[in-house]
């Protein structure tokens, strides 16, 4: 069958490939200095984000993208205080962060504050960290913005959305060797990989190219299920130089987790960095994540 | 944008989300006496096998169904010979279970015709198994084909539908135990449970009623990503009373794996019992997959 414009929004991928969901009402319609923002009130998954076409959030599925790029570096940090994310203009990686009461200053840095102000409008409960007042936003390109900094976050997050238009500096690697400089010795940075099923050579070279920044045994892809992303099986890649988030060493020791988490626990932590035969394979890595642990 | 309907094959479920795929060809398109079955040539997934207007599979993500539904049961079970198949016309499971040497027998229970003629045509790899010669094939409703074996086969994989039509009795308790009363004492059985996500009841309900005919602490669900189905997070359950899927014991008693395995291998296996908190909620369990293996 085919779907009524009126009543659907479709976001076609590729040309290939389409992910379509009913809409009651259109929230939001502007095109903004860098993009096209729209938001739709849906019965299957609430409230949905599209930036230039592309679902960016739900209020169904948001918690595991948020909680997976946030929890598994900044739950095995020791005592991390400055934490910066690039992207993620929705504020939902903020309001995971500022669950930790250790955390003196998050910042938040988005080009485009129309992403901002919409979400603290559509998305309250998603957006709600931005409120804390341990959080500064920027509204600058991070790209440039993280040349500024160095020796500065225990913690960089980058929440970017495709590598096209605004985020295509955030897949190269001058940036990647921003990220490594702007943290601390023992810091994290971890970066939205894409799907190693659907955009394949988009996720191998981005974690060839971060492996090459932070060293081949400090690169640590791991993935979840994100429903209304291409593909569903997302991943993301953390590089720690100092710290091995598969160790048990580093899992065990760490402190008490927030409350109300959704999806993330101790035994999805160890799970997400189990990677598909395939994406092993993509990735040229021959040994299990077991193995690369022992 | 609308999809034009002679590019696109669209699934739309329950009337709120689509997923479609563009199509160059539709290589086939009959009603059996049980379903619309339609084979689709399509460049982003390879062919896609459609009944009654739902994805089954496709080229690009069938192996991470098949292998996830096979080999978490048949790796750890001890000199698996009989197995049964109810449901997977495809050939796919088949095809994953002759990868084990020991197997001496394994019977497919297909309902429908159509679905195993059409799959050997259009999916000579995928259904490659249906060839071994310890491959008995039968056309029955396998609700009732399992009432007449008691105490017979080492493992039952029940590759079934949506709980409509054909399939909807393969969702019922009278079913579940049937399947019990099959299995020899050591045996195991395995269903696909649906989406915890976009089907979130009828996943609680089918490892509820599971948990009530073979215990609570016999009913073990784990998960893996399957883009093509409705929310991509997806579930089977395994039904194991004298086995634990989730102790190191049976994983690393186990012997060699199948070689040739593109999604699964032993952390694959663990990282599949570890349910998201929400699903946890969902089932009303409290322990982490690990807390319940100690």
């Amino acid at each position: 069958m085919s779907l009524n414009e009126r009543e659907w929004f479709t976001e076609v991928f590729e040309e290939r490939t389409a992910f379509a969901v009913r809409y009651s009402r259109k929230l939001y319609d502007r095109q903004s200095d860098f993009q096209k923002i729209e938001i739709f009130e849906t019965e299957a998954m609430g409230r949905a984000l599209i930036l230039n076409g592309c679902f960016m959030l739900t209020d169904k599925d948001a918690f595991i993208y948020h909680e997976m790029l946030v929890h598994p570096a900044l739950s095995i940090l020791c005592n991390p205080q400055e934490v910066l994310v690039i992207g993620g203009g929705d504020g939902g990686a903020v309001t995971e962060i500022v669950k930790y009461p250790g955390v003196r200053s998050v910042t938040l840095c988005e080009i485009d504050p129309l992403v901002v102000s919409s979400c603290r409008e559509f998305f309250p409960r998603i957006s709600a960290g931005l409120a804390d007042p341990r959080v500064t936003v920027v509204h600058e390109d991070g790209a440039s913005f993280i040349t500024r900094h160095r020796d500065r976050f225990d913690l960089v997050l980058v929440d970017s959305t495709d590598p096209v238009g605004p985020a295509k500096a955030l897949f190269e690697i001058p940036f990647y060797e921003s990220v490594r400089n702007s943290l601390v010795r023992d810091g994290v940075a971890v970066f939205q990989t894409e799907s190693p099923l659907f955009m394949d050579q988009v996720f191998r070279t981005a974690v060839k190219d971060l492996a090459t920044v932070f060293g081949p045994d400090a690169t640590y892809p791991y993935c979840a299920t994100i429903p209304c992303y291409p593909g569903g099986l997302w991943s993301f890649t953390m590089c720690a130089e100092r710290l091995d988030p598969t160790g048990s060493g580093a899992i065990d020791a760490r402190g008490v987790l927030p409350e109300e988490l959704r999806y993330y626990d101790r035994d999805i932590h160890r799970a997400a960095f189990a990677l598909p035969v395939f994406v092993r394979e993509l990735l040229g890595e021959t040994r299990t994540s077991s193995e690369r642990n022992t």
